[in-house]
């Protein structure tokens, strides 16, 4: 776990899932578990996504936000917009999904991915409450590692609530 | 384990994974297992997809040719030839697939869905050798059972063979 | 798949799950599918034995019939008759168990398993309807080749019954 | 998660995979993680074991201790600590194992998993740095809710070791 540095805020062109744009500001107080996928990643299909979900149903959203970043850096043209709610509906995937903003200039990868410097799909991100990268791991992690992580920054965050509440 | 009328041939708009166009005819003298899915939907993707994949490693091309058939019946505009290009690359299938012709007259399901009466996707269906449909099955069918089924189909076209040629 | 060689019968000491002892002799005319294991043997545990139950669950008893070999060649003080008894319980086992029978000898390898020249649990050893070997595989074989050779064999049986009854 | 209470110590008869008896009085400043499980059970040996083992490599000893507790309520003739070592040997489990001392007076029940109030194996107890229950599962948990108490807990000591530094 890394002791992190704050993230540029994610450039999103549309969210799926919710009524309202969100912003890493606005979750400010909560754990945020981005999951930075595209819907024909067999990787982010078979174990991305139901981690994803599974961390959603764990852990109440007051405390932590999953949210779904839609980053497509190859296969663009099947990877549109239309494609990806089908995709949400037939997975049944519930949690906020942003799609990341394709690069005017053309650079195949879109600008949240660039500028977090991801290095594919899937990427797991980890915030803590104060809006601090604290994982960042580009593959497959395990449940008990993603769940120590999580819990670590929730118990975190109880105690820093405790503190600056006194 | 039916035993079983002939199918019509299947109608396909165009094939991929192969340079000529096939048909159940082309195939007589071996067991051809199609597996009838849509990229889009899970079942497929988790469970029917590698079970064609791995019953195209078990055995060898010149006794059971599996076929793949794309059967859109929903999100036709996601599930067009260039994504289902993409997801063939993405998840490494091999396999001759033949994308189902759309109804002229719109209904949502495609002609060789409608003319083999499948109720949706996945899809098994294994053919015999002479081209009789000897298990058509809607939904998950674990390994042990397919694979029984093409053994069994195997050694009647040793059989016949066999007896054919003395 | 080899074509195969008669196996002398397995000298048990004991059956578990059977009332009447039996022998390779009394199951002609049926696929018999042996799988030697032993009850602290890992991979016995999560894989050739849930194969085998499946297998008895998938194929009628007439037709194909499970036997669970109990080769002890290791630890042989903690998996003896009672503790078997207690693991197929526990394992929720129904098929017939037989104790392949020590060497009086001393060698620590049973009986059975010198004689049949097995190398290791798990083993599975599937005999067609005449008793012929027609396949013997130590470690895991995927369910879709067990169930293959099991559907080919089945097969054979009812062609060799068509043909002698004719 | 519950905020828990103190456990009196467990009461073993025998260790295994460690020199030296162990106390939870002397485990006071790490997480501990208990195992309660008994080796013919298989949802301890499909689900819990490999659990216990996971969360042994993933964290380590200085700040999380994996106990196996082997709390024989059943089968206790086949389950004793000849058959114990056979046993993690072949399923290659290196924390330490204590044994749950037999009740004298002949409850099936050993000593710990009646004082505990075990429901069975395979259970879950993971206590604080300060040697509280914070959670007591009995069945499967998953990994995710598993590593997100752990990982809580491992925040919580050093937190707490952060304000006694001071």
């Amino acid at each position: 776990m890394i002791n992190g540095h704050e993230l540029p805020d994610w450039d999103v062109r549309a969210w799926l899932n919710t009524d309202n744009p969100l912003t890493l500001q606005d979750l400010r107080g909560r754990v945020v578990v981005v999951h930075a996928f595209q819907m024909l990643c067999p990787g982010c299909v078979s174990h991305g996504i139901p981690q994803a979900k599974a961390i959603q149903q764990a852990f109440p959203p007051s405390r932590v936000q999953v949210i779904g970043l839609h980053t497509v850096f190859e296969h663009h043209e099947s990877m549109n917009e239309t494609a990806l709610k089908a995709f949400l509906y037939e997975y049944r995937i519930r949690f906020p999904v942003g799609i990341d903003r394709p690069d005017p200039r053309g650079n195949p990868l879109p600008l949240t991915m660039q500028a977090w410097h991801l290095e594919g799909t899937p990427t797991l991100i980890i915030l803590d409450a104060q809006g601090h990268v604290r994982l960042q791991h580009f593959g497959q992690l395990d449940d008990l590692r993603a769940g120590a992580v999580i819990g670590q920054l929730v118990a975190e965050a109880d105690a820093s609530f405790t503190t600056s509440g006194t």
